[in-house]
């Protein structure tokens, strides 16, 4: 009997401990503020326990007093509550035409949100030091320790961060996590390199309002790419890789692939004719401008919507017949035009699946989810119980 | 902030020593028979811990001593060896023409394998109930404690159980679980029902060969659908159901599917225009013919098969991008037909990807890999530390 699976690691007291913070933090992220008490008989743990793991993340400044309870019987008990002012996480996205930096602290309290526009030139590694650089230290003033930055690209990452392909931004083989590293002057700031859709899916799944377990975020801010959450947490592929969406074509050689149907910049393309190809370097204004003619009733406008919604009602197939998601999220461009993309698309999905019960719906995190999830992803391990060293 | 993942549950000492079982167990099964020191020694274990452990593993009949170790300086060490021969499984797959039935021992030896041939009227829950009365009734009687049966389906099988959409079977909302649980004889032995593809997947990972931990296995025995395994585990699908992969189209109203252009049907269809159309109720016969002839180097099977490779590899291409699998294996009859089939699949594959490495193979499991997976998933639960009661 050959052996296959990964091998099980022995447990011990230290993982008990881990576990049971990320339950007491888990709690009063779910329940909101709490006493000792009120936390012990919810989650099962005992007095004793309760109050040595919550004397532990007061520590660390997660958790402070609130004052006490007044509403219940008999003695009044201290209120507990999180606090994530202590730690923040930056997230930098990289689109073809724009940097964006975002910065959450551990609440989920938005810090700050930059854009900065680059052309072809100017978007590289240093740039991206230097924005990253700048967020980090605004964030410090403010007196919090800055736990880590995830820079998010579209197209193929590996898991050391280097960026296999990225035909969007024109990059092949470049070791951005090293680089960006390297040339950081706070060396003790965790840096990776992600995916942005897959990042921005991790935004949808934790602040976007969409707690399914399984889900799929469709991206269209640099070709068409879908994150993709399954059983509460990324999707990692077996070579590193997922959710290259637009590469899809079944027919003979020469048959149009799904991004040259589903694509934004393709519909762009359909939908305004007349529009400065130059321009499109930007797709936003495009895609702003798409609506406002979409929504004046310009029919070769909606004929190019319904297009892009079938065929993206298609590519929706593809990931129900695989995956059976309960939710796909519209994002960035596509979710800009939801109202008419949406209608086509589910037509078509359900010509093209047997598997019902998958909600379609547009994003509420605009154009800068895949910033937001990156910040957020160095938050999650906190929540899993690995609390960070306490403050110097 | 929102909420948005799974409550993580308060650990306990159980936890630990349920995960400290299955150390020892994977130790065994990894590095073959050793002593209570070298199981210590290899895992970080105590030797008092072990010496418990192991204690209750050989009270369960999971393992035994099998003697005194001489191959080492000092006191001779007595050996333990895993020992599966207390405990059984069962699976049945259910073909559109035949019922098989297979049990395997927890030390992975198979027990029996048997064939049903079984037209459409004949193919019920009261005919696979008979068939796995019979196996369990010949394991029970070699002194074997059967663990579960479970019934291997083409098509979409709910998580209860319930057959809700299988077109080779000719079946919708069928209760398939609660049929055959509920006219057993032995109602202690635990049933359930899953997609045959997602079982034989399982079978591939832990008897196929094929360790990795991202797998897809691809069927064409009834339909054509992926059996997905992902960082080690089944996929889960949102909804419940995976790898669907016939159902792909891209274009137009009216375009082909993917199991119009790779599945085994139309190839045989295509290969050879002169079959007895009524003779593919049984598809082993006609796809046994399509290699016959295709090593004769009939020029227009030839050309079927490459025409059924290249839509094949489109088809992985779907899955690269999506899932970028360490390997893909070919099942069943695509396995029969696997050197003619998989030059023409690659050179589609690396055409609609740029995602490399995926290994491209064929199951050397034969035409039963399904019910051997679904014997084995009962299996698993041992090797998860979840050992069974002791023995009556």
């Amino acid at each position: 009997m050959t052996t296959t699976r990964a091998e099980p690691q022995p447990a011990d007291f230290a993982d008990v401990r881990t576990t049971n913070l990320a339950v007491v933090l888990r709690h009063l992220r779910t329940h909101g503020p709490s006493s000792r008490a009120a936390i012990a008989a919810s989650t099962g743990l005992t007095k004793a326990t309760v109050s040595s793991l919550t004397g532990d993340l007061i520590g660390h400044r997660l958790l402070r007093e609130t004052g006490l309870s007044g509403n219940r019987i008999g003695r009044p008990a201290t209120v507990l509550a999180l606090d994530g002012s202590a730690y923040a996480s930056i997230g930098i996205q990289v689109g073809p035409d724009r940097l964006t930096a975002l910065a959450v602290d551990y609440s989920g309290d938005q810090l700050l949100l930059w854009h900065r526009a680059v052309d072809r030139a100017a978007r590289n590694a240093s740039a991206i030091t230097a924005l990253a650089q700048r967020a980090a230290g605004r964030v410090r003033q403010q007196g919090r320790h800055v736990l880590g930055l995830t820079v998010a690209v579209p197209g193929l990452v590996e898991e050391n961060g280097t960026v296999r392909l990225s035909p969007a931004l024109g990059w092949s083989g470049l070791d951005l996590r090293a680089q960006v590293a390297g040339s950081l002057r706070s060396g003790d700031l965790a840096v990776s390199v992600a995916n942005h859709a897959a990042l921005a899916a991790v935004a949808e799944h934790r602040h976007g309002g969409h707690p399914e377990a399984t889900l799929a975020y469709v991206s269209g801010a640099a070709g068409l790419e879908a994150g993709l959450i399954v059983d509460g947490r990324p999707l990692r592929g077996g070579r590193g890789y997922t959710g290259q969406l637009g590469r899809f074509t079944l027919g003979p050689a020469g048959t149009p692939s799904l991004q040259d149907n589903a694509g934004i910049e393709p519909l762009v393309r359909r939908a305004l004719p007349d529009f400065d190809p130059e321009a499109l370097a930007d797709l936003g204004p495009a895609v702003e401008q798409v609506a406002v003619r979409a929504r004046a009733g310009d029919p070769g406008v909606l004929a190019a919507l319904r297009h892009t919604g079938s065929y993206l009602g298609q590519g929706m197939a593809l990931l129900v017949n695989l995956l059976s998601p309960e939710v796909i999220v519209l994002g960035d461009h596509f979710a800009t035009l939801a109202e008419w993309l949406i209608p086509a698309a589910e037509a078509e999905l359900n010509r093209h699946t047997s598997i019902r019960g998958t909600r379609i719906t547009a994003s509420g995190l605009g154009l800068h989810a895949a910033a937001l999830g990156g910040a957020v992803s160095h938050l999650d391990q906190v929540d899993t119980g690995r609390i960070p060293r306490p403050l110097g």
